[in-house]
């Protein structure tokens, strides 16, 4: 009997999912919409029979061992999705419980990086590591951390929120209601934010100037960077070095073996590694210098949603020490 | 067989040792100067010798099951003390393994602060938490994690160096080589440099005038601040909110359900705990506040070294899942 895990990565316009093998092999992939339910309970018959659907498509001698789910605010401990600010459903929705409900498997959920981290131990580049720690790069900064190769959250289940750092006391306005979080000045949203001041400060011709806010992407600053736009590369190094400070005050904290970057950010390669490294180790205690590697995540894809998630379930056996069937 | 073991603290200065039952009780205590051996195999054999004496004293139906050890410096993993600065024994000193030869039972070696840590769980006020953070306010700032009722060492097997978070890049020169790390603001020493930028930069009288630096100490300007002088209250105030910002950047890494404060400057009561509590809550993340304790450790007395180090050696065992005898 061929065991698969059932993958779904909930974000706040589409959720995906997909269908996992041992070794990380998506068997099958689907998407439907999350915006479209008014009540939560529409959201997940919608999703059960999509899952459904494609469970139709597998092989006889395979049966599905378990469900993991990553989305924001995530609650590892209950199951339930916490007070969403990116999601229409307000409140506790008791996901994990539903799910089990639903297919008689166990459901594992936690927030979307915490799916990110077990995922890079399971299926990439963390595979030999039992201390490290992932740091998402989307439109907020998320992150998980692995320590003696088990995942941390914390005693309310809310461990790993490096987003919500203080970069500056009196900086950017933060959605979490603080300013100058962490992830104001690094994430897709942060480096958008660094381009416009340095746009607003500077006097330097750039080929950012003939692109609105709501249109600008990390991919287009990166592009104009690789072209030569000034202003561009100075808004990687802005944010590598503030990346870099924080980071060495991490690596303070739980003496990891390595950090992964991962998402959109991350993708542009040394143009955000370089600096981030260079700070982080100019501001580092000098007994952690040239201890702690800062890696691309091996799972820059499409699937890495999903298949952090699924990867949910196979570290679920394995730290109960259970036969998976 | 009553089952015993042996704390060991070992500071700069002074050697602390006692023999110690399951719940804690210290049977015998002694104390050997760390500074007068001008080789380490001269200091070892002093205190293996202090130890074969006291173990004279002790009922004949005891045995002891094992030896830990708490040292700056002291690597978990390897045993050995590392590059200490503050003994005059420099390089790599493998002291668990000399332990461990001479009386043939097992020598459990970590900082001082992690000894602290441990110390906390299984004697102390974390009786029952598997979530926190013991930060040791001494000469210097130290700190130790448990995260999941297990003592986080990292990788390198020297996490919770707190102490070299940065306040500010470019403020108090550290010992550490860094300039603004938390333990230059943040610690007996930390308090009395503020003391002495607040006289350099106010007018107001202060019985603190007539000190020199080198005799101020942490009592002093606690007496001082309940007496009501005002450059002694503001020292504290000045202190707690840099404390308090820094932990609510902690708070956010490893989701503690409580933190424990520990030595001299934690002894000064409300003075120290309000302000650090106060702002801790202002600058944490919305999702945290009202959330995370801030305590006085249970092991504020002369054998808190003792016990914490003794302690590891319980929790060796417990780790092993192992039967003592």
């Amino acid at each position: 009997m061929k065991e698969l895990t059932v993958g779904i990565d909930i974000g706040g316009t589409n959720t995906k999912f997909g269908i996992v093998d041992r070794e990380g092999n998506v068997l099958h992939q689907g998407n439907i919409q999350t915006t479209v339910h008014e009540e939560f309970k529409g959201f997940f018959d919608s999703m059960a029979n999509a899952l459904r659907e494609s469970f139709k498509d597998l092989p006889s001698d395979s049966s599905i061992v378990g469900i993991g789910v990553g989305a924001a605010n995530g609650n590892y401990y209950t199951g339930n999705i916490e007070h969403a600010t990116n999601l229409r459903w307000k409140g506790i929705l008791p996901l994990s419980k539903m799910f089990q409900e639903e297919f008689n498997v166990p459901c594992i959920l936690t927030n979307d990086a915490n799916a990110a981290a077990v995922g890079e131990m399971v299926y990439g580049n963390a595979k030999n590591m039992k201390d490290f720690v992932v740091v998402t790069l989307g439109t907020g900064l998320g992150s998980g951390f692995v320590c003696g190769g088990i995942l941390l959250n914390g005693h309310h289940g809310i461990a790993g929120e490096l987003g919500h750092t203080s970069v500056n006391p009196t900086g950017r306005y933060c959605n979490c209601g603080k300013r100058g979080c962490l992830e104001t000045y690094v994430s897709a949203t942060g480096i958008k934010r660094t381009v416009y001041k340095l746009l607003a400060d500077h006097l330097e011709p750039s080929e950012l100037r003939g692109i609105s806010f709501d249109n600008l992407n990390t991919k287009m600053i990166t592009d104009a960077a690789l072209r030569g736009d000034i202003v561009a590369k100075e808004s990687f190094e802005y944010t590598g070095r503030i990346l870099g400070m924080k980071l060495a005050e991490t690596v303070v904290h739980t003496d990891p073996e390595a950090i992964f970057l991962f998402g959109g950010l991350s993708q542009a390669g040394e143009l955000i590694f370089k600096p981030t490294i260079r700070h982080m180790e100019a501001n580092l205690m000098p007994l952690f210098r040239g201890k702690v590697k800062v890696l691309p995540s091996a799972l820059q894809n499409q699937a890495a949603p999903i298949l952090g998630a699924s990867s949910l379930v196979w570290d679920h056996f394995a730290k109960k020490g259970m036969e998976v069937a």
